[in-house]
This record gives C-alpha cells, structure tokens and sequence, in this order.
C-alpha cells in the first residue's frame, strides 16, 4: 500500500491541488480558479470535485494507494479551528470553517488541517526537504509579502491563537515604509519582492541613476527578477538593492535568533534564486547584530523545496505531521 | 511528607539560596557571595554548606520533608548542558559545569537544573504565579538588563543550544544607542533601567531643563527609583520617560507577539512597580504595531512573583518542571 497527502494552496486567484508521495514528489496536480464571487458552497463544491478526480486518476495508474489525508495553506489560516480568518486577499467573508466543510465531502479521512502558507512551507522542509532531522529552526518565505513559520522541539508553533509566526510585520525600521497592513516600518515592507521594487526606486531617486538598467522600467513593471538580471550584469543599484535588502533581512533574523536560538533559517521564495547576492548580506547583517553567544553557530540555507510546487508540497506535508501524531 | 525544592539564584556578587514549598513560598533563605577571585572548587564547596545548613535548619522545623532537587538561575546558564558559559558579570572562566559538580555534593538528589534568571522567572510564573494554567506566554525581566523568558505549549524554549530568549538583545532602533553587549541600537539600552536613565538624560540635554527634579542628580547616580519619584511629583521629564520606555518596549512586544502569538506577556522587575506609568506607554506602543488579527487580544500584566524572594523562587520552580516530566 503506498501512502500519499492531498496538498491544497489557496491562493488569492488559483487554487493549487496536487496528490504527494512520501518523498514530497508530486504525482499529480490540477488548479481551479480562488473564486472572487465569495460564494463558498459553491467553491466547497468545485474543490471537492477537483481532489476526487485527482485521487481517482492516481488510483488508475496504481490501485494500491492510500489517502492519508489533505493539508492546506491558505492566508490567514488557523491551523486550531481548521478556519481562514478573514483574509484580506480572499472574497470570502470573515471566519470560514473549511476544514469542517470538507470534512463533510471527505468523511473518510481522518487527517485534514489548515495552516497558513509559510507554516505549511516550514512544515514542508522538516517533512521533505532540508530540515529533515532540525528540531529547531525557522523558515521565511520571501514574495509578495514575507512570511515566516517557526518549529521549536520538532513542531511548528501555532501559538496562543494559531496566528504565530507572522515575523513578516515585525518592526524593522520604526516610522519606516509603509506596510500592506496599514502600519510602518514592518520587515515586509522592505525584504518582500516590492520591497526589493521599492528599494531600487529609492537608489535611483537618491543617486539621480539614469543609466542605471533598472531606469528605463515603471515603478508599476520593475520586479525582483528584473533587479537579479541587472545585478548579473553589474548594475550597481541593481546590486546595493540585494545589499540592502541582505542586510535589513538579516537584521529581522538577528532577532529572531535571539527569540528563538535555532539551529538554522531557511529562506524560500522568488528573490531566494539570487543566490550569494541575497544570502552573502544577509548572513553578515545577522551576525552584526548577533550576541556573542549566536555568532557563527547559525546557518542561513536556501530551501529545498521545489519553488514551483513548494505549496502544494508544504500543504500535503501537514497531512503526515498529523498522522505522525 | 512535605515536598520543597532549592533555589539558587547566582548574581555578579550574590548567591541567594532559599528553600521553596510548593505554592512558591520560601521557608527559609541565605546568601553567601559569589566570589571575585574565580576559584570554582572553593565556590561549590561554600554552596554545598550553604544548601546543606539550610536543608539541616527547615527539617529541624518539620522532620517530614523531601527535598526534591536544585534549581539554579544564573547568567548565560545553559539548561541543556547544566552549565554557565562565558558569563561576562563572573569571576569563573569559560563553561563551568555547575550542575555537573554539584552533583557530586547531592547524589541523592534527580532533580538538579540550571538555566538563566529570566528563563527562571519565566517558569516561576508558570508554576507559583500569575501563568499558571497558561501554555504560551512570555515574560520580559527588566533590570539591570532586558532579560525573557518564552513558553510555548507549556514548556520553555531554549532553542537549538540552549540560550533562547534574549530578547534584550533584539534590534529596537537600528545604529541607535550603544548596548551592553557591544551592539547598537538593542532594546536593552532602551528600556532596561540604565535606559531610562539615559532616556532622562537625552530629555534633559533636549529641553535644557535645568528645573526637573532630575536635572540634580549625577548622571551615575540617577535610577528608575528616582525617576519614579519625580513623576509621581508630577515632573515633566521623568513621566516622558516612562512615557518612551512604554513605548519602545511596546514595540519590541509587538515584534515578540508577530513571533509567538502568547496569550499574554508579563512584566518583571523594579521600573514595573512604577504600575500605570509603564504598563499604559507599553500597551498603547505594542497595539500601535500589532496586525489586526492581534489587537485587544495580548494581556499585559505584572508578574505575580514578589519581587525579593523572586530569583530563589523562580530557580526553584526549575525542579518542580523536572519532577513534571
């Protein structure tokens, strides 16, 4: 009998579902539109149909599977009431109950769990990938915003509330940018990728940067990818962006590690593709501001899972952590 | 049989020893010095007579008592390996295995353990005071230091090697005042009760103001008490003071709650007996940061530990966890 998870990863305009082995390889995975019509029985009902033909399609190619389970990553997931909260990039209103919904579709499995994106990612490197065999350590998820999950004694840490980890909106520069979530200075505000966008503008405002390769983008086209191309090509603001951004990032990991003492970061998502460019900084503006006691003990390792299907991934490794119970 | 356990707490001068029952209240207590001159041996041999009289003068009170175990607080203390290490405010050099050789003087005894004073105060509060029943939660020590202590599912975290929460050292204005430690602009420098002093002195040289009832005081003797005083009388100065202490240590809170998602964060140590002065600044500084799904929802309270007895008593509440186990 070979054991399998359903991940699914609600994003704010797909919805990713795929059918994962042991291993964290994906068998098999589909998509179907997040909906914006906020009516949820009818995306309940369109998801369901979606997982059962994926577990009928893997069950033609080997009759000899068993479903464990499904996990799933979604904004604003509470992973102890199984809800998403009021989600600011979702059309559905408030609290929804989606473990509960699908456990109706779903009676037979007793493994179904929620999280939120970067918890699932976290749960997804202890499960699958680099941080198999860590008791300690933390995962930031860098991309649209930045995200992080924390695992303290070999679990994640959910917290009073099933909210914990969100070191995204921890104060980096006081008065600083402003945040998505309405307040200043928050770590994503400057280490998401439009805070790499926003850095490169401030660099070529202050330097006057005509030449600069990154001149000839609008604020609304210029992305990470565009910086990391740049800087290949020795632009120098393209570069003192990764600088800056290593070292503000490091900055936030500095107090993490003095939260929390891990044995390693590992750091995921689009601007983590840059290699030594993001990373080089980023270690050395951590152990700046490092007590002597953390300096040169913690590692900063890129993740190993797949960027493209890290979410689905990371969602279905829920499931196993469930079982492992 | 009545059960009671030790506590020791270690300071830069002082060893507080006391015997503790199980509800937190310390039956009998001495001190001997903590010894300039660096000679281990002759410490632990002083220690071992000291505990060993106090245990000899509690029996000879109620003969029916069991001695549990040690817990012992101390600077850099490592709960994993039982030791202190590198401890800068200390005669002894390098990683002095303290449990280890104290072992030897009670081998009768499971229960020995050691951690530092603010991990202790943190576990003191879970087991005597205002966090029992609570599984996560933190407490922020403020002295001398800025020193915490994190509770997650029940248990403290002390990371990967032992040395988790320090968040005294966390990042609170980037290249701001110099800390303790070495490093620039960490919350220790701002809100500890060294910071405030400092915090006075920057309001003083800003307002030029000769007529505060802290513009008397040398820069080495002015302290939080004092600074109290003054704002009990009203002084424009020292209620600023309080005023940003709150307000910093809000932040750095907010940065703690982003991590954690506790259920509530006690406060410890002397500038809280200063009530509404700090505990109003500190509250309205940690909301002004939070993400909404955190707001109105993190109690910030004073600890319920007596501020004496309280280093004894949270070293020995470290037994009480072991026996747990």
């Amino acid at each position: 009998m070979k054991k399998v998870a359903i991940g699914v990863d609600i994003g704010g305009t797909n919805t990713a579902i795929g059918v994962v082995d042991g291993e964290g390889n994906v068998m098999v995975k589909d998509s179907i539109p997040t909906p914006s019509h906020g009516n949820l029985d009818r995306y309940i009902e369109e998801l369901t149909v979606a997982i059962k033909e994926l577990i009928k399609s893997v069950k033609l190619v080997n009759s000899d599977i068993e479903i464990l389970g499904i996990g799933i990553g979604a904004p604003n997931g509470n992973y102890y009431n199984g809800t998403i909260e009021y989600a600011p990039n979702l059309s559905f209103q408030g609290v929804v109950p989606l473990v509960e919904l699908l456990k109706k579709s779903f009676p037979e499995l007793d493994a179904l769990a929620l999280t939120n994106d970067a918890n699932a990612a976290a749960i997804g490197e202890m499960i699958y990938g680099g941080a198999k065999g860590m008791k300690n350590f933390v995962m930031f998820t860098l991309g649209t915003g930045v995200g992080s999950g924390i695992v303290v004694n070999g679990d994640l840490v959910y917290g009073a509330d099933g909210f914990a980890g969100e070191c995204g909106h921890t104060v980096l520069i006081p008065e600083g940018r402003m945040c998505g979530c309405g307040t200043k200075g928050h770590l994503e505000a400057y280490c998401s990728a439009p805070g790499m966008k926003r850095t490169a503008f401030e660099i070529l405002v202050r330097d006057n940067a005509v030449n600069s390769l990154l001149a000839d983008k609008s604020y609304k086209e210029l992305d990470s990818k565009m910086i990391f191309d740049a800087a290949e090509k020795g632009d120098k603001v393209a570069l003192e962006v990764f600088e800056k951004t290593g070292h503000w990032l490091g900055q936030a990991l500095a107090d993490t590690v003095h939260h929390l003492s891990p044995e390693a970061v590992f750091l995921f998502g689009g601007p983590t593709a840059a290699g030594d460019y993001i990373f080089k900084p980023t270690k050395a503006g951590m152990e700046k501001y490092l007590l002597p006691i953390f300096k040169d003990k913690i590692q900063i390792l890129p993740s190993k899972l797949k960027q493209g299907d890290a979410a689905i991934v990371g969602a279905s490794a829920l499931v196993w952590k469930e079982v492992d119970k």
